[in-house]
């Protein structure tokens, strides 16, 4: 089975590496940038265009950083669409993490050229990529997931369809958001803990077995009480996350108060230089607020 | 060993059962409320105050519902420092969770009368304090911690000392403040799919593999889609124990947004009727504020 796959970056080649390796082939695009070296060395295959690159496989994944992005790749000039007009039962799944608004018209526009359509963010990272070991939040119907699957088990461990299309997206924000939330959670727990002078260490120590703990206090809260802040995951995306969170709650009327806030601490670490730092970081707004750090630094 | 035990109510009673069960003299004062009958007939000396269970008894452990509670039975009319008087290397427990900046002073006057004294606030609710498995925060120092350790361990597991007097109650601050706010965050995230189109039962599975995962999603997220609010644990013991957050908050000049918040969020589920409601209906705030249900309720 051939599958095209768009955006090959800190994410995506990784997981076309993985594919190629289960024994897929990779069909590569060069409109945008060389493709990896290291692919083609191994055979893949490469276009000049997404249209090309749709033609050639039967199945297209991207992987690319937002909704522009994607939209430009799905309906630009020599885009997949146009790939897909003279044929037919073609699976696009994208990937990428974008609104869950613009993925619902994306979908219903895909469908209409006689292919099937999910969307399936994932969560993990860079290690989850590389090692396969990624969560995928799948939005489309049963027959796309079904047929779907096997590519998925090449690229994740946790593969959830959640819902119809856009609800991949959908849950992905809502990761997003609880991620976010947990962070500044451990960040207001461990300064007040610190400034009232207890050791932030020992606080999260004790609060690990209990009803405090989550994957944010085991690994985002020993980066905090460490301060090591090199990425990890880059506040500039999660305040990417976060816009797709607060636009579409805005749309929804949906109150989101406490991602709010997070948006605007994101902001706060950004103004102090700390686009790139990584989002455990978070904490240091809330210690620029309290006029104190939990580190000796 | 003789220990007396003031405060032996949801938590207290099973506690009390627990260490007279491991091979305690349970040392109990009827000055508040007769005594349960229970502990009574296995054994239990009743004294008339605590001045008089803290002349008997090794160690007197209070186990009470506040601040003012503490205060009273420590240094009221026929209080257990009248009780140190005459005497000399008692040990008194607080296992109450109570304002840690009162209890540095609390310890302070403890100890000039010539004891001991250990801050050791617990979590985990009456199910832990059933079963032995509570989680207990210590302050204090380390040679009262050591004697104190092999009571603990009758009632509880995960057992940390987490620093001097006072550090204890602070990090049970802590552990609320981040309780509280990942309920928060589990509210907004599944508030925010919901409305969005997607099953929340079906996202909250998708992200307990990920990194938004937590206690919280766990247990409370559970008790938000099934719609079951019984405590559990009730809002307004959290809002005594965000109050005190906030109020330490104040003194320190530590910033606290979103503890700010959910603070508010647990009045407007006040205001909905909801003061004995679990904490997990933290949820009905934010579906009231969005005017949407994740539920078919």
């Amino acid at each position: 089975m051939k599958i095209a796959f768009i955006g090959t970056g800190i994410m995506g080649l990784p997981m076309a590496k993985n594919l190629q390796a289960a024994g897929y082939d990779i069909v590569l695009s060069d409109h945008f940038s060389a493709p990896p070296v290291e692919l083609v060395t191994r055979g893949a295959m490469v276009c000049h265009s997404p249209k090309q690159a749709t033609e050639t496989a039967d199945v297209v994944i991207l992987m690319v950083p937002n909704t522009p992005q994607v939209e430009d790749v799905l309906f630009g000039a020599n885009g997949v669409e146009e790939g897909l007009a003279a044929t037919s039962d073609k699976l696009v799944i994208d990937m990428s993490s974008i609104s869950p608004i613009a993925t619902k018209s994306f979908a219903k526009r895909i469908k209409e050229s006689g292919a099937h359509y999910l969307d399936a963010p994932v969560s993990g990272g860079e290690v989850g990529a590389i090692n396969a070991t990624l969560s995928i939040m799948v939005g489309g119907d049963q027959e796309a997931f079904d047929r779907a699957r096997p590519i998925f088990e090449k690229l994740g461990k946790n593969i959830t369809l959640v819902g119809d299309s856009g609800a991949g997206q959908t849950c992905k924000v809502a990761n997003q958001i609880i991620v976010a939330l947990n962070i500044e959670a451990v960040s207001e727990a461990l300064v007040f803990a610190s400034k009232a002078g207890a050791d932030p260490a020992r606080v999260r120590q004790a609060l690990l077995g209990g009803f405090a703990n989550s994957k944010i206090l085991e690994v985002h809260g020993e980066r905090m009480v460490e301060g090591t802040f090199d990425p990890g995951f880059k506040i500039a995306l999660h305040q990417k996350d976060l816009n797709l969170a607060l636009t579409g709650a805005k749309e929804l009327e949906v109150a989101l108060p406490n991602t709010e806030n997070a948006q605007i601490l994101f902001g706060e670490c950004a103004k102090l230089g700390g686009e790139n730092w990584d989002h455990s970081a978070l904490v240091k707004a809330i210690e620029a607020r309290s006029n104190h750090s939990i580190r000796n630094d």
